[in-house]
């Protein structure tokens, strides 16, 4: 099975640590290794990294291939433009085929993470099992732990396997409302759609042809001309995976993970899965806190100190200092936005 | 009239921002320059430069020559060891008198505000004035503005001229409860005694023989074997002025400033007079605030960025941020009594 990472992402919700040459998979939020890091790290034995592939910018590529050293440099793919998944994924797995790399692709996220790294690759496993056995296109669905709003969802179908727990999946459903949220949690047949994606590459590309035959026509110009590709590429049809394929599918599979996974979305879900203190503050580096609970506290140089405050995020970064309360931090996309307005481009 | 400065505070209410080898008078707070220039150059042109001494420890006198090019080096007298005023002032003046300068005297804070420096000038000239035609030692008082708990008061006697408004000092109020603070600005006679004072300086000294014979006749051997200060200025007595001399005076006089005078005592004082913007926020540095109001924000250096947060104080250093309640920013003091504990030595 080959691994085939999606890291071409530009997220600003961790501003002002992420930054538009420093986004969130290259960065180390929970550990000493960056969350792309840790996404090929945890792979390991099951897909080896000479069998990892990730698909990024060219502002990023350079940055990647230093985090991973030991991913061969053609194998780090760099799209011209930002064309959305459909278009990642098809391009990418169409020049794997061409390079004659091995017939079964994972595709995952870069920058979420994984706490149960062995019931994360178990399930992976099975999930190549299956595809290899049956030949479904699987997304792995993760088990809804809260009555979450913020994600879209899976609803689950027939039942294929027992012992397994693999099933077909019914239908995507968008972010549901609160009183949604918590039926689909109580009801136990929707799982969180997380991105997770593994398929034998020719059924991929199969499906692509039939449901976006302009896009697939795209991706079959640029193997033919590659180097056109700069003007090729940004033509592709900018639309995601999952409206271009998955949904139309009516044989799509999926098995449930349970594995602490984390999107850390937001600095809210980073303060969640970083450890506390008494005062169920969370922190990294150098933090004092006096009289103060239920902060996050991130210093990636310097000190942080606080007397007497609670429920904020106050981050430290070489360049910026933020403060925003933490049921809040979504919110940090109004300083994005006026550093944007304001052509701050030195702290975007 | 020469001005004699007391610079060897070690004030930590400002931190992150002061710091042991840069306290309060050498910060720029409220304007480009610092305090202790401030202080200097406001005295113009009724007292000019080379007529200005500064005592400060010798950890700090460096620093000081540097900020005041003007002042002669001669003329900035280096403490071995900090003894409180009544030791600073006595041993500062004894050392004048020797040198052959001016009779007047005016002793000042470096690390205070003054908005109306006409004002403060006319009301300084004044007290000159009445130093030389009648003798006494003079302090200045603040007019109050506000039910002030925080600062001690001079309690105003016998009117000695009319037109100036010279009026004899009754006693010393210690920092009253806050309905006593109510009854002092409303009854019109108390001011704030905020440490300044003008005499004649063997007016001063004779006093300090006269009520402190022990300090003063250290001061003596002092003068008589200048090499030995190291050893014999740390045995002096550590008194303040008010306790050694001034609250035994029976002719003390005062005049009221009405100067837009403030200790910049904390953060909260600072807050109170930099300018405001439309959400009552006030700051100095690269700022961004979005939906918050009444916060100061405060960058050396880099960038603060709020969102959704009220009334707080944000600092941010080279080295440190500090976040706190406005309300509590006294409490500062906790993080450097914590960082003491922790022997955190590169922070204080």
């Amino acid at each position: 099975m080959q691994a085939l990472i999606l890291a071409g992402g530009s997220g600003t919700r961790f501003w002002p640590l992420s930054r538009r040459a420093r986004p969130k998979q290259l960065l180390a939020l929970d550990g000493e290794n960056s969350l792309l890091q840790a996404t090929v790290a945890r792979l390991e034995p099951l897909i080896v990294v000479a069998d990892v592939w990730v698909c990024t910018t060219g502002e990023l590529a350079d940055s990647v291939a230093e985090q991973l050293p030991g991913v061969p440099r053609s194998q780090i793919l760099a799209e011209p433009a930002g064309r959305n998944t459909a278009a990642a994924i098809g391009w990418s797995v169409r020049t794997m085929q061409a390079a004659g790399a091995g017939e079964v692709v994972a595709v995952l996220p870069s920058d979420h993470r994984v706490a149960d790294e062995d019931s994360f690759r178990a399930t992976l496993a099975e999930a190549e099992r299956v595809v290899v056995e049956r030949g479904p296109i699987m997304t792995l669905g993760i088990r809804p732990r809260w009555a979450e709003t913020g994600y879209g969802y899976l609803e689950l179908g027939e039942v294929l396997e027992e012992k397994s727990g693999l099933r077909r999946v019914a239908r995507f459903v968008e972010k549901p409302d609160a009183e949604r949220a918590r039926e689909y949690l109580e009801g136990g047949r929707h799982l969180w759609n997380a991105g997770m994606f593994v398929f034998r590459s020719d059924r991929l590309l199969d499906a692509l042809a039939r449901f976006q035959p302009e896009l697939s026509a795209g991706l079959e110009e640029i193997a033919a001309r590659p180097e056109e590709i700069a003007t090729l590429y940004p033509q592709l049809a900018a639309i995601s995976i999952d409206f271009a394929v998955m949904e139309h599918l009516d044989d799509l599979a999926t098995l449930p993970l349970d594995c602490g996974w984390s999107d850390l979305g937001s600095w809210e879900a980073l303060a969640e899965v970083l450890p506390l203190d008494s005062e169920a503050n969370s922190s990294r580096g150098d933090v004092i806190a006096e009289d103060s609970s239920g902060n996050l506290l991130f210093a990636d140089e310097g000190t942080i100190a606080v007397v007497g405050v609670n429920d904020l995020v106050v981050v430290r970064t070489g360049e910026s200092v933020l403060v925003i309360p933490k049921a809040r931090s979504q919110e940090v996309r109004k300083i994005v936005e006026r550093l944007r307005a304001d052509d701050r481009s030195d702290l975007l």
